[in-house]
């Protein structure tokens, strides 16, 4: 059963990793975000990428969710004394992944042939393809001015208020070779409970993904907004300065057009007939992967309901 | 008094820091070797630059003689999982370093400009330069084929037997800003302990530097070889491998055109006629710098020496 996730950051890349640990590594395509993407200090940053890769990988920091695990920060230490700024913290071990695929692109390599020579390298069965290999930059236009999704992010601690998101590099990006492919040959397609807005919104804009995704046999997302909360990052707090409900039916609905069922956590179950009207069936489990079991778990009940669609 | 220190790598950083330690950094120029220079993982890494900035800055790890003081090799081992070679030995903060000055490079600055900028973000007070903005690449000639200087020098640890040493670039080079400024009004220039073939030698064949040493009121050099062997390097084996009697006066010989004083070390005193049969005056002294103090000591005794001339 050929399986397609959509990933962004911490959230998706726990249940990515729980869908790799339960299907062969041919049957697993993992489609990331990479509107995130930034330079620093002339290096090209995945933070997506690299939380997937970690995650899969075994690396991750389990502390953070980003980064790898027993990192240190001497280059960053080291770059503050020369003056720099140090606000993004990429750690030592990070700091080579950056090196080396800000290398590999100079010498002409696409995103998705360094993203497939870095994971094969660390051992990653799977399949891990950048949504786009042409440069698309999510905007946070908020009440103190027009922020890199970083900047935003890290910086500012996603404190500024946010009037409306833009993706800079959009309407000209096209989905990086193998995506459309993917999606077209997925008995499953898996929205990962990531931020609707700034790590799935761009990969559905991006031209056929919708379209793949409503022609699509069976289609599920796992909330990531749980009792009216984000487990992680700005999504809650971004959904009300849109106008939305804060809500794991607010988040379905966005999907509705092409979704066929929706994991929603126990603590939202009385959302579950708001779900129904849309035409999308519900399914209400505990969504929250605390350790590894828990991302087999969530993975097995995503792999299961597929199973029954 | 206004000094100009030609320098290489970890000897040359010493008499230079030694110098640095004396003189007000107004009159301290030092102009560094950047024929060792190259590219690694797409960064730009200036070995003998980042000796002396890092030595001057007192940052430079003292078991080694060059890197940073109580680095971690995180990044490296890193790449090293990516299948990365990993035999030139960059630390975690070294790396800091070839990151930021690559970064500054690529956005036009020229390596003049970065060095300036990195080494007073250091706290240097005296003028660093490289000796050429140029791109001059020691090839080594040897009995298992050319070699780059840091693959003959680190990572076959200089045993191939050396046949004939080039340079590749150095017919277009030319001294970068300030060198020979720097050198037309120096009181005195010192030619650092470095290994004469390959951190002086490329200096002194860049155009107009040699024609600046021989008009130079008082040029001295402090001798690389002693007891007939280098402190440290290859010089030694060098010099026989290209056949050169292996000795400090052989040095001498090597600079004896624009040469007015030469220091040797007391176990060489028995060279004192020869370097005084080249027309050159001999001072001989411990030469071997064990600690700062053995640097000011030196640096002392060069200043003083070249006030007497």
């Amino acid at each position: 059963m050929k399986v397609v996730a959509l990933a962004g950051g911490v959230g998706g890349a726990k249940l990515a990793d729980g869908l790799a640990r339960l299907l062969p590594p041919a049957d697993l395509t993992i489609v990331v975000n990479t509107a995130d993407d930034f330079t620093w200090h002339g290096l090209h940053i995945s933070p997506d990428l690299d939380t997937v890769m970690y995650t899969l990988a075994g690396l991750a920091n389990p502390e953070t969710g980003w980064g790898v695990v027993g990192d240190a920060f001497l280059a960053l230490d080291m770059l503050g004394r020369y003056g720099q700024e140090t606000w993004f913290h990429v750690g030592d071990r990070d700091l080579a992944t950056h090196v080396l695929r800000s290398h590999l692109l100079r010498q002409g390599m696409t995103l998705t042939a360094v993203t497939a020579t870095l994971a094969r390298a660390l051992g990653i069965g799977a399949t891990l393809l950048p949504m786009s290999n042409e440069r698309v930059e999510t905007v946070v236009e908020t009440d103190t001015g027009d922020l890199s999704f970083q900047e935003y992010f890290v910086r500012y601690a996603w404190q500024p208020v946010v009037r409306r998101l833009r993706w800079d590099g959009l309407d000209v990006a096209r989905p990086a070779p193998g995506v459309l492919p993917a999606l077209q040959a997925a008995a499953v397609v898996v929205i990962c409970p990531s931020n609707p807005f700034v790590s799935i919104g761009p990969m559905l804009a991006l031209p056929g993904v919708r379209a793949s995704l409503r022609a699509a046999r069976r289609v599920l997302a796992v909330s990531p907004i749980v009792g009216g909360r984000a487990l992680k990052g700005p999504a809650a707090k971004m959904m009300a300065e849109l106008g939305q409900p804060v809500s794991a039916v607010s988040v379905a609905q966005g999907y509705a057009d092409f979704l066929n069922a929706f994991i929603l956590d126990r603590v939202d179950s009385a959302e579950v007939p708001q779900v129904e009207a849309l035409g999308v069936r519900p399914f209400v489990t505990d969504t929250i992967m605390q350790d590894q079991a828990g991302r087999i778990r969530l993975a097995q009940q995503v792999l299961k309901l597929a199973e029954s669609l």
